[in-house]
């Protein structure tokens, strides 16, 4: 077997361990962040589960951390308050960000771990099966659950030779991405295996599995060797070591050969991450802003070769260079060793430790600003600047850059690029807060502000749903239509009440206030509605307002789930020309839905009360769905079943 | 004399140097910050000047570093670039706050220093003459205009004794505050003398010169003397010294005895720097939030002894400890001795060298905090949450409470807080960059991206001024009704045309457009029209939008002035029954205007076409303002006399 099978299996709790069939497998580690955790919580709680049931679970806070408004900080709170009740440990804002933490104090090679956030693959460096998913997921899995995914087909991919001088592990994954596109990894696992592995470090192959998500890998994982255990025992964790490799036998899907000895300094162009040249092509263009950091690469092994470029240097007058070291440890160890002092010498902005410009809080570039930055993803508009240019690439070009003021190639340099692994890390977890005791739940009040409010809840099915079509959609509409998302909004997460006053508005401004006066209602679609990003509040809100059923000629796969989950009935049209005779306004009702669904009937007959019609409509469900759908939403079936 | 009339009278242009007098004086030396300066800069290029005419003019860049959209980054190209042109010194975003970077590497002793940011009287730490003062001064001031002032009364502040052991510099001005009131300095500066001066470093003078800003005062000075000698020897800029003091028998128009042996740690509460109590008194209240920072105590010697206090400790955790270090070269010295490790290594999130959260620019606390700081105000709603309560307090007294996590006294302290001057400063200015010499300014282009709009400039006063009542307004409407000012609106102080857009919306949601449509008007308003905050947009925008009159029962002053520094007549009715009279959208007219006041008349004709009334009204100028009005401001005025 190969390492992915083997730690897959291991923790398989139902289905067929062959790639495309559905499992479900235990989760061992959880950790949320908190744009998506503060309602992972809240969904938690609403499980009425009394403590987590993972062996670890650890919320971090490294999104909203600029605060420029009462919500972040409310949020904040809520999370330290809600965790340290129910056995979760909670990482404050200065501790850094999620994935460097967790992979330097928490992760353990074997495990499986879910995480709230599409980066939690980076704990694939340490020998980790770490999965990103949607933070309902990571609630079901922090209350015992398994987590549901499709059993996935292992890329193989093997690396020979040694990076050569100025060429990174970024680099690496730049090449993968080249190669594979950022659609490659759809259902697979990227697992790295090959000689050249051991010449990488823990960081290094952190990177290269963070990155991995822009594959749209399930995950990346690299085998756990003697790397990974000075790794860890440079962390005092030793104890948490386990050699952990492929069988030498074993098959893979698909192999993909790498030889570092002749990769060059890559780029990825504007606007996606699978855009990629090399420095060398790309040539000297003039470059406004560089952005050191991310999750991606702001290790302490980043960070030193950083230093030691920028040394008795300045940043080019015209470049505005950022750094965010990853974490506190990182961060503390720099201010140590006289390293941040030599960056701050150069001219460095040095930003507290989190995801920042990656995500766009803060440091957003001038208009058509040139932006060299070293973390994952270069999407339209992403920065904050719309009229921006991301381009991505590894610290050590990005660092150059910032010196000479145009797209610079490293091997260029003149200096020794060699970064000792430290024997031993500053330890000091003294910003997690760990949780009470077992048995002192009690003693905890979690604190809500006026940002956090209420989760809403289906209940129980009833037996004939009826409403009034409240809005009839063509085709298309995407989860930014149905809940938009922007610097506006994001602080609002966790206060759904504020966001339905902004559903569907992209489509029909007047919707949130109908939906209200109606107290709800069944919504008309064409065809692929939900598509687009995954975010969960695209069900949560119309759930909110009272919608029912939505029916539409077919669904987005993602949204779909996302209904269900939420007790929301998914219709697709037997006949899309039913679609046409629906007019916005008519009052549908399902007769019987109740016992048909339980009786397991896919067909369903959707009754138009204004026009006197009846039409066929389908919802094909699952066991575990119909479950779902029967109780009201996933939150409300595990705690029937629990 | 005493040393500001010292000051003052070697500075006299005009003017009887008698208290009460308008005066104006020379100015050797600017600084701008962002959010005040990008207008600056915009109104100095109007006035078609090349080269500025100071000794030294700084853009520093500290206010808007979030960056939060490109507008903040377009702004800091902009003053980057048109700095660089115009003979004035850009220090760049990280460089650090201005106020502790001019005190550092530009302030000299007996020199006048104006700037654009009312906490420049700073400077008085070493013996500036350091005002505050609005963009449009500083602008004309680096166009070698002298500055306009009443000449003021001075305060003697007479200070005995020694500070006892927990007991800092924020606290002498924390009991001036209490003593005086935030009313207590208009009209006078505030001169520190006595044998207690000589106790004081110049970090802990820079406080409380800073924090005199919020007696209202003028400004606050210190003499310069051997602790002054020290502190610029140290910076590599002895030659810059000078000794500075009062004569021994100056007077004073009023003397302040403070006994330092018997002050104790004070803390001002909300929502006034003047409602200080003894931090005994107010008690051990718990706290949420503690930020150390911003140009009152962000320098090295405040930094170090928070470091001290903090080392080998935890921050409680229920606080957010956030400490802002001054400067870059406060931060990299920090970073060298191992302070800053000390302080992560206890919990303190540390922030960009920049105004941050004093500024509500940031770290915004959760709802109903309690935030102890280390900044000048305090004021409701400025911390961006309405609910929080901000204390003030010195480093000493926010850093044990940042341990112990209620509000304590730092005298409870077992530790030496002796922090030595450094004999020798790290100094690296290579994120200040200078202008290009003389000569070259045609060499470089001055960058506006579309955040930078053109200034909006008035024109010679014609002879008849006729136009419709756009609105009439009730009495007190302040420049927060004219010209709001928020989170949402800060980043766009560059762009007339979109602030326009919200002028006058607080009365009329309709102003703007009609505004617009008629293509300009008249104002009628009732008595203290345009009181509040200084802003000069309150009078810019109106100009854009065509107002050329407003007629009230009396204005504001410096709003008035403001109106009359851009060509706008500011009109009172010599009977406030007129006032009545009047209807919105009436056709108004001063005939013969032009003639009228280049002949000196100070009562004026104001005809109601609609109604067919004539009112008087009165506008009495000094001659200096007849220019203005005649040439259509300030700006066009100083083109046409330059």
């Amino acid at each position: 077997m190969n390492l992915t099978q083997k730690i897959l299996n291991a923790h398989l709790v139902s289905g067929k361990p062959v790639a495309g069939e559905e499992v479900s497998i235990r989760i061992d580690q959880t950790l949320t962040q908190d744009s998506t955790g503060t309602m992972a919580y809240l969904q938690f709680e609403a499980m009425g589960i009394g403590r987590v049931r993972t062996m670890k679970s650890v919320a971090y806070i490294d999104h909203n951390t600029l605060q420029t408004g009462f919500e972040n900080a409310d949020d904040h709170q809520y999370i330290q308050s809600v965790t340290k009740k129910h056995g979760i440990f909670c990482s404050k804002p200065g501790n850094g960000i999620c994935h460097q933490v967790h992979l330097e104090r928490f992760g353990v090679p074997g495990l499986t771990l879910l995480g709230s956030d599409s980066h939690t693959p980076t704990g694939g460096g340490i020998g980790m099966l770490a999965i990103g998913a949607g933070g309902l997921d990571v609630a079901v899995a922090m209350g015992g659950g398994a987590y549901y995914l499709t059993y996935p087909k292992v890329v193989g991919i093997r690396l020979s030779g040694k990076l050569p001088y100025g060429v990174a592990a970024k680099d690496i994954i730049l090449e993968v991405l080249r190669r594979l596109t950022v659609k490659g990894g759809v259902g697979k696992v990227m697992e790295y295996i090959g000689e050249g592995v051991k010449t990488l470090t823990v960081p290094e192959r952190a990177t290269i599995a963070n990155m991995g998500a822009e594959l749209g890998a399930t995950t990346s994982v690299f085998p756990s060797d003697e790397v990974t255990r000075a790794f860890l025992k440079a962390q005092g964790r030793e104890a948490d070591f386990r050699e952990l490799a492929a069988d030498a036998d074993a098959e893979y899907d698909e192999i993909v050969d790498i030889n570092l000895d002749t990769l060059e300094p890559l780029v990825a162009q504007p606007h996606m991450p699978d855009n990629v040249d090399t420095v060398k092509n790309v040539g000297p263009i003039k470059v406004d802003q560089v952005f050191i950091g991310s999750c991606t690469n702001s290790s302490y092994q980043d960070m030193m070769r950083v230093a030691r470029i920028l040394k008795g240097k300045t940043v080019h007058p015209d470049v505005s260079l950022v750094i965010g070291p990853g974490s506190k440890q990182v961060l503390t160890m720099l201010a140590r060793n006289g390293a941040l002092a030599e960056m701050l010498g150069a001219g460095a902005r040095i930003l507290e430790s989190a995801c920042g410009p990656c995500i766009g809080m803060g440091q957003s570039p001038k208009t058509n600003a040139i932006s060299v930055r070293t973390n994952n993803r270069n999407f339209y508009a992403r920065s904050g600047t719309a009229s921006a240019g991301i381009y991505l690439t590894s610290c050590e070009t990005a660092a150059i850059t910032a010196l000479t003021g145009v797209l610079s190639d490293p091997r260029t340099l003149d200096l020794d690029l060699t970064v000792e692994q430290p024997k031993e890390f500053e330890v000091n977890d003294n910003l997690v807060i760990p949780p009470v005791a077992e048995g002192q739940e009690d003693t905890v009040d979690v604190v809500r502000g006026p940002n956090i409010k209420p989760f809403p809840l289906g209940h129980d099915l009833e037996n004939a749903v009826t409403g009034k079509v409240l809005l009839k959609m063509e085709d298309n509409i995407t989860t930014d239509h149905i809940m938009p998302s922007n610097a506006k909004l994001l602080p609002f997460r966790s206060n759904i009440p504020h966001l339905a006053d902004f559903c569907l508005t992209p489509v029909d401004e007047t919707f949130p206030a109908r939906a209200k006066e109606e107290k709800g209602g069944i919504l008309v679609a064409g065809a692929n509605y939900g598509q687009g990003s995954s975010r969960e509040h695209a069900a949560l809100v119309p759930l909110y307002l009272g919608i029912r059923a939505v029916a539409a000629k077919s669904f987005a796969r993602i949204h779909q789930a996302n209904l269900i989950n939420n007790g929301i009935l998914p219709l697709t049209f037997a006949d899309e020309k039913d679609y046409d005779r629906i007019d916005q306004g008519d009052t549908l009702t399902l007769p019987g839905i109740r016992e048909k669904i339980e009786a397991g009937e896919e067909i369903l007959e959707l009754k138009n009360e204004t026009k006197n019609e009846t039409y066929a409509v389908k919802m094909p469900l699952t066991e575990r769905q119909r479950g779902m759908i029967l109780s009201g939403g996933l939150i409300n079936y595990i705690r029937s079943h629990s």
